[in-house]
């Protein structure tokens, strides 16, 4: 659109939703970056706090009328470049619509708007005996609309499911202000193609989510065990956790590190791990804990671990707190690019060994967690300053062929953004690439939500 | 298509599929129907039995070029009228694709045709001390292609979930023949939007799925028990499922059994049982299943049950089999139409009483089961001859009305296919239904798959 129709447009936002649009710079800057380390190119035109889903509906016809794009942000946690917006782009903020609606306990379900933090709707559902399973890294800091928007992971999946397996149905704006609801409140429903399915990860391209009914799970009983194991090489920690897996036991959590990361989490914290191999942290969970927990101890003794295992709350901390340091270890050496390949389960040590050449040829240092139980690692490039250097650019694309030919793909949880879109092709093949850009058009078809995030911006 | 251009059609059938072509009327008698009392208006055109994804391919570009309907059939098992062809329509077979191609432990995944039949894939699996949780009760009988295609539920969904849960990747034809390959090999993925969701349960209409790799559990450990209880009313055991629910219990197994479908029962099997009100059946496994069976059998016995519970292997099938015998008792009875309307599990006891006003003011008997766990009746019209009769017809909408109005849907896992179509709207509302149709010819364009199933035939 002509630039000069630009105001016009941020005057109908402030006439149809006065006091809850934004357009001072300063309270704008926020809105062009996320957690990914990417920036827009500038200011965006004007950010909306919606509180209802009519001022969602209000924003797309404005939008639409005047063709200009519309960028969904919940808490811009998000680690794809996903939630932030440039000049010329409505930025549409649902953290304000964060209350719980409904909570059946007969139905295992909550109905909640979009704003909510993941981490205080299970503290609400706690009460009940309830929770709802998701559990990325970032859930008390990002919202169960974001979690939905990327089909959210985290550390209990292999065990409870992603994102995608605990939304029960959803209400979404499209892009020209039509409200739909997708999904069944019942637990199955098969009526019709399963449009819910298709929203959740369909990161902001598809409709605006706002309202979600979910499906809970009652809290787990009995006590938790935990394992904490070094090896002496990553190789052999794969090679354990795949045993495990193979074993047919389902542990709760199975997560690794590799020796750059304990490195980094020895530097942040001072513990004295640093020469360690990697470290496999396990724990199980359930009526049959104890038993479930021996018999994975004894796997990954036989495959080469010095094993702990304990019921301690606080051992348990302590053995938890190696894992969850090293994000902020991480953080602390200088900009990352977590990168976020999943490869099948039984390539766990070949994804590791390829990035150890991929260290090698590009001369940069890749610390790597994975979620063993799931086969997703989290390749992670730190440098410093706010550019992505060019070797590490060059480095990240290969990692994602290697993972592609690993039977593998380029993104087991975080989504594709602006991050990963030159590469979506490549995973999708052209036929499928076709496809699910007709799949977009059928929604928006003036490409105005989310233009240019996951497909590549067109000509 | 014009008719005399019929004969060619076929011609290029025996051509590129020698041998595996049928045009004989009498071979292709079968194919005009399924189990679901539907039946097309004449003989289709010729049926192919294919080998191969080649040879989908084949017939799919023969299709297109000639622009005739292609209907997938893998077992026939179907209730909705899904897989059933009539004049000028080119059945495709897939029974005859029924090859395990590949089972990884590590991955724990299975590569699969189509055609295979669920029973023996499962069969196959035990031997690895794994399994593929769909279980429809025609598991012996259908293909996991048609369980795929119908998103199949089952006993076991409230606790193991629904086909599309365990479901990891699929390759499909499109119906101008293009291979595609959705999904992931990896536990999670989230590249692009999710057309591997998009494909279960669109009932043939999509596309042709030629391939399935599919995510397994490991055999469940321990004991199973078994729990049985008459109650007065149907209500009171309705109330007692919802308490189980309620209290966060996850059983295997929860089943609801009618009086009337009791009377058919006994008359079937000569015991006497005419008289009782209701039946719930629940089964617990895994390693709390003991525990689990207390706490449920007191929660039952509270609502009124009337409770036996049992680890005895002969014990238990004999309560098994009152629910088991439930389809055949009823089949003895005459012609079935068998509903599936889901409703959120606190409005089970809504829907059985309105199921009984349905009875009386259309002077039919509806002999119900349900799936208590997750609120899934199929409450079963029995009659004489082939035609339904218009009361009934009548009543089965005014029940469809029904689900609906009580937060429900059509179908928890049956379909929609020629059976349902003519209500698809009423759930999906206006604008839904658009955009499902705008999906179907993204993928469909020359509406050559399965045309007339799902969606109304258009004028
Ligand atoms: C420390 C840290 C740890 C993390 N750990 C994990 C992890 O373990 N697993 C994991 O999967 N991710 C993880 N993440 C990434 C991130 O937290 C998730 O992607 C999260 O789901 C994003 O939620 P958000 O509310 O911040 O969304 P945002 O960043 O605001 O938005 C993300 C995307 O979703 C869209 N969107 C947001 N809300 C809606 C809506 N209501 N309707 C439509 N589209 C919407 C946006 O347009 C954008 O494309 C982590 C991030 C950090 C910083
Ligand atoms: C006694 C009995 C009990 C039953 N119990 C249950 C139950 O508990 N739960 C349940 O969900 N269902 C049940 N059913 C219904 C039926 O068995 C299921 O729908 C089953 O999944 C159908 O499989 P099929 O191979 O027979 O498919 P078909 O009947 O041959 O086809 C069904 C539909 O799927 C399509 N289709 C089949 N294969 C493919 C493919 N490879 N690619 C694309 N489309 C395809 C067809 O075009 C058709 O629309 C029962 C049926 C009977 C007779």
């Amino acid at each position: 659109m002509p630039v000069d129709q630009l105001p016009d447009t941020v005057e109908a936002l402030h006439t149809a939703l006065p006091g809850r649009v934004d357009n001072d710079p300063a309270l704008l800057a926020p809105y062009t970056a996320d957690r990914s380390g990417h920036r827009s190119s500038g200011t965006p035109l004007a950010a909306v706090r919606a509180r209802s889903v009519e001022d969602v509906q209000a924003v797309c016809r404005i939008a639409s009328a005047a063709r200009i794009p519309v960028v969904t942000r919940g808490a811009g946690t998000g680690l794809a470049g996903g939630a932030i917006a440039g000049p010329g782009e409505i930025i549409l903020s649902l953290a304000e619509m964060d209350r719980v609606l409904e909570i059946s306990e007969e139905n295992r379900l909550a109905v909640v708007e979009p704003g909510i933090l993941n981490g205080r709707l299970n503290a609400v559902l706690a009460d009940y005996g309830l929770w709802w399973a998701p559990d990325p890294a970032s859930k008390d800091i990002s919202t169960v609309g974001g979690n939905i928007a990327m089909n959210a992971g985290g550390l209990l999946c292999a065990k409870y499911g992603v994102t995608r397996e605990a939304v029960l149905a959803l209400k979404v704006v499209l892009a020209d202000g039509t409200l739909l609801s997708v999904g069944h409140r019942t637990v199955k429903g098969v009526t019709g193609y399963d449009l819910c399915a298709l929203m959740i990860g369909s990161e902001g391209t598809l409709g605006i989510i706002v309202e979600a009914t979910l499906k809970l799970l009652p809290v787990t009983e009995g006590e938790t065990v935990t394992i904490g194991a070094f090896f002496n090489t990553v190789e052999e920690a794969a090679a354990a956790a795949s045993s495990v897996t193979r074993r047919g036991h389902v542990p709760a959590v199975m997560e690794l590190m590799d020796n750059r990361t304990l490195e980094c989490v020895a530097r942040y914290s001072g513990q004295d791990i640093s020469d360690r191999g990697a470290y496999l942290l396990i724990q199980c969970d359930g009526p049959a804990a104890a038993k479930t927990a021996q018999h994975i101890a004894s796997v990954v003794a036989n495959a080469g671990g010095a094993v702990e295992i304990t019921t301690d709350p606080d051992e348990s901390r302590r053995l938890l707190d190696f894992r969850r340091s090293a994000f902020p270890a991480l953080e602390a050496m200088g900009t990352m690019l977590v990168e976020d390949i999943a490869v099948p389960r039984d390539q766990m040590a070949a994804a590791f060994a390829a990035i150890r050449s991929l260290e090698d040829k590009y001369g940069v240092l890749i610390p790597t967690t994975c979620h063993a139980g799931d086969g997703n690692l989290h390749p992670t490039f730190v440098f410093q300053g706010e550019e992505v250097p060019s070797a590490i650019w060059a480095a990240a694309g290969e990692l994602f062929t290697t993972a592609l030919d690993l039977g593998g793909t380029l993104t087991g949880e975080h989504g594709i953004g602006l991050l990963k879109r030159d590469w979506l092709q490549d995973e999708l093949g052209q036929d499928q690439y076709e496809i699910q850009r007709r799949i977009k058009q059928v929604f928006d078809p003036l490409n105005i939500l989310n233009p240019g995030k996951v497909f590549p911006q067109q000509a």
